[in-house]
């Protein structure tokens, strides 16, 4: 769909946002924009409804003319529901777009811990629907493809865990090949200011604060943690420790994991052979030669991902847009190859 | 005053600021923090009460131990009081401190605009104590010295108003003593985000948004605006017209005004060598050589404002930190010329 | 094209870029990449023969595997010459390529002043080839489209030109209509440090001098501005006069442009609506409504430009990619304007 | 000293600085223009001889009124020498000024290393003087106090190497103490690019490429890695292992180290008791509450060091401005205590 007058297409279908008014849902408005397979596209805010899409987000300014609707006007005929809201909504309000057929794709927490005490422990309390949560698949699309077509109910993963993931699952694979059994894996990781939403309640994410600053943040542990752990178990049954720490950086978006493995065995690893083994079909994918970087030009406006490797370090580096891949690009991604279409419709290379 | 026990001096003076948990707060605790003439520092911010000060303003990290008391515990033993409020506080707040003998140092709006009329139309409806704006001494030292001295309320000029004054008024001078009657000032100029204040009910102030971006806004007109016409009259007897569109810049502080003069008569004056003549005792003025433009790195962090000519364009360009001589810098060069200190004291030059 | 190995097309063209190492042929590279009538794309640097296209610009990590070449490489048979080079390099160098049967778009400023002292005055002595300058045609598309057609020799506009003469030419036709017969046009500009080219003898253009930066330059007067008062002689036959100020703007690449009208006359039009008749039916234009600014956040990485105006000031606001409208994306907007294909191919809306 | 005629003083120096037209020059030079030791100042730099040096750090324009000089033209009558160049220039040139008399602080490399071979290997080749090496006092005052007292030849650490040890030396005593004989410590630091300095071959160090980046670098190892280990050495007796991975950050200045200790020890330990009691007497320092974030507002333009503790993670983070007491600000702390000044003098605390 390239403008508000869409053509028809072979798969015409109806998408809708919920929570369109943030961050991650300017993002997905952004690339279903041009999606060739979109027809139509409601933009749930309830806060904004009959403001203009463009209003607030100004990269919509001329690409797309829509104003936002109240999530109450959204008719079950949307044929896929993304949620882009806070915790607990999707939770809540997902089960009545099952119902009604709809694909969901939520790119809020909700379903992306299938420990629920553990999701309990970081999000707040009692998941408000537990039963739901074993349905979910996790959207992860290069390390979960096969299970994600025809998925109805995907938990697009956290910004934060897609990078550590893209970055450890093949190292850990190849260690546990190896005959690891227990791995540590030490983090330092950094997000453009998106990252925290578009809150207001926080000075600390005001150009006047952030701008120029640097800073360390979620010192006791970070919730996108066990979502590493968790894809760990399950691709490598090791239960693996993670030392993370994330840091605010001053600009708008953008996001970088260095990638530390302690255990021995991880010397011996050709660290970027295993990534470009395990990452060698893939669209989105660049894994760059020993001793280079990856660099946010890279990535940023893109739903790719570009590994590096410090051999000498034992480290992988990985850059990710933190509203591309993090966010409403893989989000996208899953809800192609979940409904058969181009895994690349509608993204950036 | 360097930490929280300060020496006894010769002026040991008791300074409180009201409203010390904003940017111009908090700009005014760093200066102030190593006034040699400042023996107690009251910060009243209440919603911030008993918190530290430098959790607020990291910047006061290990460089002033003080916690934040409500505006009600301050006794009327206060030497000096600064007010760094929106509008209509110190209106109505700052008859208490002068009757208890203070010296009220606004910088606040409320006291700059003698025409209450127009106070009105900008700042919301009638002004809440119109008898005290008589009194009130506007504080741009360079240009009303004199009239400063012994002043018990001081009205500290708006950021805009300052930068385009430093630049405007010497040429206006110049101009009526040449025989104009009238002038049109155009001008362009750029604020860093802390000009907004801390203010967290506008998304746009955020990095993630402002970051990266320039846009211009007020384009019906700016309050400061009035501000620089009334001191041109006041100055020359021209009755001016000024046309002004402020842009937001995408770094946390630093201001840069750019003034063109439309009076053909602006043609024949020596740009520089009126600037120069005007603020040759000025120990925060620079007046650089004709076609050499002031940067941002000459005043961030200082009181200090630089100069520049483009005579090929009739042009002035005025750089200050927004926060600096914009708002704390120029309001502690007011108190100090007030009462008789040293004009430079606390003052980075 | 979307990669190395590009389908053919009904147009499958082969383009090359001169000076494809900078950051004007970097985005040449970018958008030509996914131009669908483009099958074969020469990337030219002899400083940088043999390395990868990628390793100098890193947004086409993954989307462009090319190399580059020498110049001396370049057969005859490319169908379309782009130089971002700088001056005197494309007026040196056309001619081969014009006698060759391609169609040479130039980025650079060899072609854009018909004045040929003018030319001489701004770009460091007597033009190389003069005899070829009358047959370029100026390439902003919006003001010139029907003289692009079939055009061999096009001289893209220079970057503030652009944004100068989308805000000014439709006013000043306007004027003119309403019988003006001179004006003067006030200018305040920024651009991002892109805008400079990869220059690396100016460490004020490093990131640790210009960061947190903004000042003025060229308070002399800026090479592009005779561009725009040749296009307001050529539309309307007025003799303008233009005082403009270009500011360096600590961001890597955006243009912003505030214009102000001090014809008199300017306070009877309403700048809007000239301004949305004039663009009505242009793919890449939007005109906001009155007092609204435009933002980066709207243009940058396309082709697009957005217009805004301040009535009360007189004033019109522009706002570009510099790399984009105002070099690499109108020079290929003019090259598909002069093949017939379609105009907004390859080209971001 | 205040200005170009620095009053008498009690020690009234004559301090030369070699090489001061780079970044650590100029801060240098912003700092001893207003320590209260210093009656002269000599700003060497063969490339501007003759020129002003605020037109080359603009901070200093109306602060320090200086003309840069030959080298060749410095006497034998300076009482201290600062080096701020590149390698080998300090191991060729310091013993001429020691012979005369002066106390040399070399900020460069070039005395930093015991191990000659080492140096060698990271400096590109034989040490120039390697006699004088052995002379050298390391100048972290923090750790290494009572061997600067008195010190004639002053090896400032590097930038990185100040962070790391500042938070590992007391954490790895603390480990030694606790039995500890060997340790694992991993790292990974952001640095501001003027830690490149004034580069003008690197155009990745353009803000039009370094802005809204990040990437890592040096991914074999960095230079200043031996620094700290041989630190570690020094003050334990442990021979630790340093993984060690450098990013670049889009701002001009400021540097955060996040640091991560993998002996099992370590998570036995109070680490910010350990730090507040190894630094509890330091003027320079903060050690925050545990699970608090070092912030770069609280330490740019500054000589302070702000750290703060991840118990959880068994991490240490350390703030410095990389131009302050990554640089010059402790290069200055150490000429200081070298000179039995007051230890802040010239510093801005």
């Amino acid at each position: 769909m390239n403008h508000s007058q869409p053509a028809a297409s072979a798969t015409s279908l109806h998408v809708a946002i919920i929570g369109a008014g943030g961050y991650v849902g300017g993002e997905l408005l952004d690339y279903l924009a041009s999606h060739t397979g979109v027809a139509q596209l409601t933009a749930c805010s309830d806060s904004r409804a009959g403001q203009q899409v463009a209003a607030t987000h100004p990269c919509l300014q001329g690409k797309l003319e829509l104003t936002f609707t109240k999530t109450t006007a959204l008719t079950d005929q949307a044929d896929v529901v993304f949620f882009a809201t806070p915790a607990r909504v999707a939770a809540e309000q997902a089960p009545q777009y099952l119902d009604a057929g709809a694909t969901v794709i939520d790119c809020s927490p909700d379903f992306r811990l299938q420990d629920l005490d553990s999701w309990a422990n970081w999000y707040g309390g009692a998941h408000p629907n537990p039963q739901l949560v074993a349905q979910a698949v996790y959207g992860l699309v290069e390390h979960n493809r096969a299970k994600l077509v025809g998925a109805k109910l995907i938990a697009a993963p956290g910004c934060y865990a897609t990078a550590l993931q893209l970055a450890a699952v093949p190292i850990a694979k190849a260690l546990a090949a190896a005959g690891s059994k227990q791995a540590t894996i030490l983090a330092a990781a950094v997000s453009g200011t998106s990252g925290a939403g578009r809150q207001t309640q926080r000075p600390e994410l005001l150009l006047a604060e952030a701008g120029n600053n640097y800073s360390a943040y979620a010192l006791g542990g970070h919730r996108h943690g066990p979502e590493v752990l968790q894809a760990i178990q399950q691709h490598t049954g090791i239960a693996a420790q993670l030392r993370f720490i994330p840091h605010l950086l001053a600009v708008p978006r953008g996001m970088f994991a260095t990638v530390y493995f302690t255990d021995p065995a991880a010397a011996e690893l050709d660290l970027t052979a295993v990534l470009q083994d395990s990452y060698a079909d893939e669209a989105f994918a660049s894994v760059l030669a020993p001793d280079t970087s990856p660099q946010f030009g890279q990535v940023l406006g893109t739903n790719r991902f570009v590994l590096g490797t410090a051999p000498a370090q034992q480290a992988v580096l990985c850059a990710i847009d933190n509203l591309g891949k993090g966010a409403a690009g893989q989000a996208i991604q899953a809800m192609n190859v979940a409904l058969g279409l181009d895994e690349t419709a509608g993204l950036r290379a």
